[in-house]
Formats: structure tokens, sequence, C-alpha cells
């Protein structure tokens, strides 16, 4: 059974996974040779994988055969583990917990070689859609108090597999980086009456300079303070804490967003690995005020060195402003 | 001018480094060839490196000439500058101010090939009596807040000279990570009126596993809740909250576990890149009761997926307890 240990001088939870590595050296993720001939993820060797959880499909099939366009299966190397209970527990002054929790790869695509930026706007939404219903339905296990997902594109940005995916994390606790924002946006609601997302998209509308896309419902911009070199931020127009309350015209504007800043990326960056993760609110406060959920995209272009993850102080080479214009300006 | 903006909504300050890169494309750091017929930071070299700014040597010599044993200079790209004013500003909601502060580089030895760990006690206590000399002068600097000593060792961990060194970053804030181990640290005294390093000492002591090396002033460990494989912690027994004030006993101690660890590792995991970072009290509260300078050391054996450090979870493949044994019984 996985643990969840939480750091007694910070409030960070790590999951201890023994299960994932049966020695105590690490696999070195990402630098395995990949099978190229047989892909678990491919359309056709559904049975290599562990048991769908949910697709969406054109035609009427039967669960794990082809035929999807997008499908979800546990992850064969789970973090996190579904049954049990938490078990919360202090050891001397440390805290620990079961690894209770679901882990999920969304694959989504059945096509091998289909990167995200080649898809058409239909079958991101399909993806985007996907997102929502897991969400929606990993918020029946009482349990749970957030999911986490993400995409990690390419071996530089953590993925283990070429063949298209994210991944989803459902954990009992509220990641420390989220729950930052939240207190963070909570106490910026508490003085002023008004939410931090809203108040910034209104400023840099204002100001224009960091703005890479601005339609009806999405904003896209390079932040004012971004830890790395092309940062990107997704941001609703409209006001809503969780992700999972996007409405149909929304899903439409983000998956059209969201290609057309991957483009941009592939032609600016030459097709760079990056990492994208759901910001959203926790599960059991999905509508307040003061949150605003978004995207973060962030492509790998430098190595972050140790002192910044370490010491959480960040040395950006690239002005946003310029990062926006450059985006911006790629042909696509 | 760099300059320092902080993050709205969390407690994060970056620096925008402009000067570093003159196009948005940053350099792909440490994938650049490297000069081996050539270093900088070669004993005879010293006129290719910016003016020294303090050398430990056994001989009598001029500044910027050979015979030094640990000599520092200004990083010849800084990250931040020491003219002007600080001139802190509002933009909008957003918070920025002059990039102010220092960035040198502490070149470990004259010998190009001679890594941390193969070096004498008595040179590492050189290295160490260089950063407390740089950090009791940078003090004097009422601009500034903070002085971040760390070192990266090897390209998989952001170094980007292969001669050894270690880089120091005077600051006129403090950088977060160590901002929340701070407030961490208070909230605990507060309420139990103790140090919380001095009771996690207590507590590893009573309880062993997680033990590496235990000796007369310093505790080795493998953190209850580690990030990633093999992270370790160096601390201090007795209460100290700013490394400037180590005593002659402990710099002959610390040395000594210093060049353990990093042997046990080499033997353990393979000579393996790493980096460490020294946590330490802000320079306008050198003593208090609540915080304990420590040292940490991450071995980088797996990328750390960016949805990680992007979202301040982590899953950590080795257990601290199975780690801590792995190191203590490496034959070295």
């Amino acid at each position: 059974m996985p643990e969840l240990r939480k750091d007694p001088i910070i409030d960070r939870w790590v999951i201890i996974s023994v299960d994932r590595a049966k020695r105590p050296l690490p696999e070195k993720v990402g630098t395995q040779e990949e099978d190229i001939e047989f892909c678990p993820f491919c359309e056709g060797n559904e049975r290599y994988a562990p048991n769908e959880i949910f697709s969406i499909s054109k035609i009427h099939r039967e669960k794990d055969t082809p035929g999807w366009d997008v499908r979800v299966v546990p992850n064969k190397f789970p973090a996190l583990k579904v049954e049990g209970d938490l078990n919360k527990r202090g050891i001397g002054l440390y805290d620990a917990m079961n690894g209770i929790g679901a882990h999920e790869v969304i694959i989504e695509t059945p096509r091998h070689n289909l990167t995200m930026s080649k898809m058409t706007i239909e079958h991101i939404k399909n993806i985007l859609i996907t997102y929502r219903e897991r969400i929606r339905d990993l918020k029946n296990d009482v349990r749970l108090e957030y999911v986490l997902v993400f995409k990690n594109h390419g071996i530089e940005a953590g993925a283990t597999l070429s063949h298209s995916h994210s991944q989803l994390i459902a954990l009992p606790i509220i990641p420390k980086r989220v729950k930052e924002e939240m207190i963070g946006a909570k106490k910026y609601f508490d003085y002023r009456d008004r939410c931090i997302y809203c108040d910034i998209i209104a400023q840099e509308l204002y100001q224009e300079d960091r703005i890479i896309i601005s339609e009806k419902n999405f904003i896209v911009l390079s932040p004012f303070a971004p830890r790395a070199s092309f940062e990107t931020w997704i941001i609703p127009k409209n006001h809503k804490s969780h992700f999972i309350n996007i409405s149909e015209e929304e899903l439409d504007s983000l998956a059209n967003v969201l290609l057309e800043i991957l483009r941009r990326m592939d032609v600016a960056l030459s097709n760079p690995p990056f990492n994208f993760i759901l910001h959203t609110s926790g599960l059991k406060n999905l509508d307040n005020e003061y949150y605003h959920w978004h995207i973060e995209i962030m492509p790998k272009l430098t190595k972050i060195a140790g002192f910044e993850w370490g010491s959480g102080f960040y040395i950006n080479p690239t002005p946003p402003e310029e990062a926006a214009k450059f985006l911006k300006n790629a042909g696509i």
C-alpha cells in the first residue's frame, strides 16, 4: 500500500510509492527503451492495457475493443490505490495516511503518432469532456479532495510512452501549489471582495503586452512573473472555480485556444516538450467567489537547476512580454 | 537591469534576467558544448575569469594569480547586479523591484577534474569557511535579505561547467521555500516553545531507521517525507539559526560528514548528479529560537516530471527508510 506522508515543517504531502520500484534504486524515468513495435495504447491492442473505465466513440462498441476516439484506463503502475480506508495517523511529530486515490491514463487518440497539436478541435473537445466526466465520477468518492489532471509531452517533460496521453491523479489531499493559490486568492478576496484572477484578466486586457490570444471566453497569456521561459496560462474570462462547471460553449472555445497555443509553440519553439496542469478548486468546495480555474502550460526549454525547485526561487531569461510577442507573431 | 517580479497570487519572486539571453529563445542550459581545452576556473587561467573577490591560499600571492586553494569570483553572467537601488514599485496589482544583489562563483579547487567527493576534509573545510566569509561580508549590504548558497554537480543537475564549483546568490528577498520553512517552524515554536528541527533530531535518533550518519555535532538523515529518491538532510545537533555562527569544531565535523555522505552516494548511486542547498535564516534575523540551519542534498536520479513542480505534489518511489539503509551499508 503506498503511503502519503506530510513534511512536518511545510504543508507538503508526498506519495511514498513503494510498489513502483521493487528495489531502492529508482528506474531512470524516460531513459528506458520504449518498445516501438508494440504500444498498449494503440487501437487493436486494447487487451494489453488495464480494463477501460470510460471512453468516447462515434460507433457502438464493446468495452476494450477498437472503435474509440478517447479511452481511459487505470495506470498500470498506479501511485495510489482505490481500495481501503485512509487510516490517518500520527507517528510522533509526523503525519501519514494510506495512499488512497485513483491514477488513470487518458489515451487521447487511437493513433500512435498523432500529437495534440495535430488533432482536430472536435477531438480535443472530446479529451476535455473526458477530463470533466472523470472528475464528475470521482467526486462521488467522499474520501477524495482533489483531482489533478496533467499532461507530460516528450521525454524531457517526463513522458514515458510517446503515444499521446494525459493523466489524472485523484487525491485525499489538495496539492500544495494549488492550496497556496487558493489561500492567496482567498486573502485577496477577503480584502477587496474581488477575484484576483478576474482582476488579472482586466489588467492584462488593458496592458495588452502579455496577451497571446484573447477571444470571447478565454484569455491566453504569459504571466507577469513566470518561473520559466514561455510559461503560459489559459484563463476563462467568466468566473468559475471548478472546471467541471464548464459550459458547452466554453468547451468549444477551450479546445480552440488550446489547439492554437500548442500550434504556436510548435512553430515558435520547434515542437517543445511541455507539461500542462489543470488548476481547479477542491472537490468539496466546487463553487466559490475567490478561486478561478485555469490551465498552466510549461514548455521545457531549459533544465530547471536543482536550486530552483529546492529554494522556490526561479531565474527566467525570457521576459514574458517578449515571450508573448514571439508566440503571437509565430505564423501558424 | 534584471527585474524581480512577484507572482500576485502566491508569495513567489522570480528574476526576469534579460541580460542572460539576448533573444527570447533561451539557451538550452547544459546542452552547450563545453570547451575542454580551456577552462576559466583552472589554475593559471585566472585572468579569463572576472576579478577575484576572495580566496584562501596557503602561500602569499597576488590577486588573480595561481597559488590559491579556493577562489571566489563574480558570475560572468550574473542573474542580479550589485549597483543601483531597489526601486520597489507596484504595476497595477503586480509588484516588482530592481534585480539588486550579488551572484558569485566559488571555485572549489584549482584542479579541473577534482570533484568534492574526492577532496580532503581540510579542503572541504576551506570551502565551508569561504561560504561563511562571503555571507559575513554580504551581510553588510543593508539592501540584502538573504544569501542562497548552492551547488549543482553534473549536467543533469544544471551545472554548465564541469570544474567543481558552488554558487552564491545574495537577494533582497527571502526565497519562497525557505520562507515557508521559517513560517512553519515559527508556528510550531509558538505552539510548543520548541524548535521543530530539534524535535525532529530527537525523534530520528530514537526511531533510528532514517539515520545515515550521527556524530557529535551533526546528524545526516533521509527525511520522513522526501520529494525524491535519496533526498538527504544534514542538520547540526546544536540549535543555531544561521550558518555564519558555525563554530570551529562544527566546521571540522561538517566537512567530515559532507565528505562521507558524498562518498556514500558516489558508491551507492554510481557518482550521481546532485544539488545541495544551504538553508539558513535571513540576514536580518540571524539568531532566533525557531529556525535551524541545515543542508539539503538532492541526487538527480529520476526526471522530475513537470506536474510535480507545477503542482507541488511529489511521487517518490524510494521509502526513506530503505534509502538510509542503502547509503549506510555502502562500503566506502
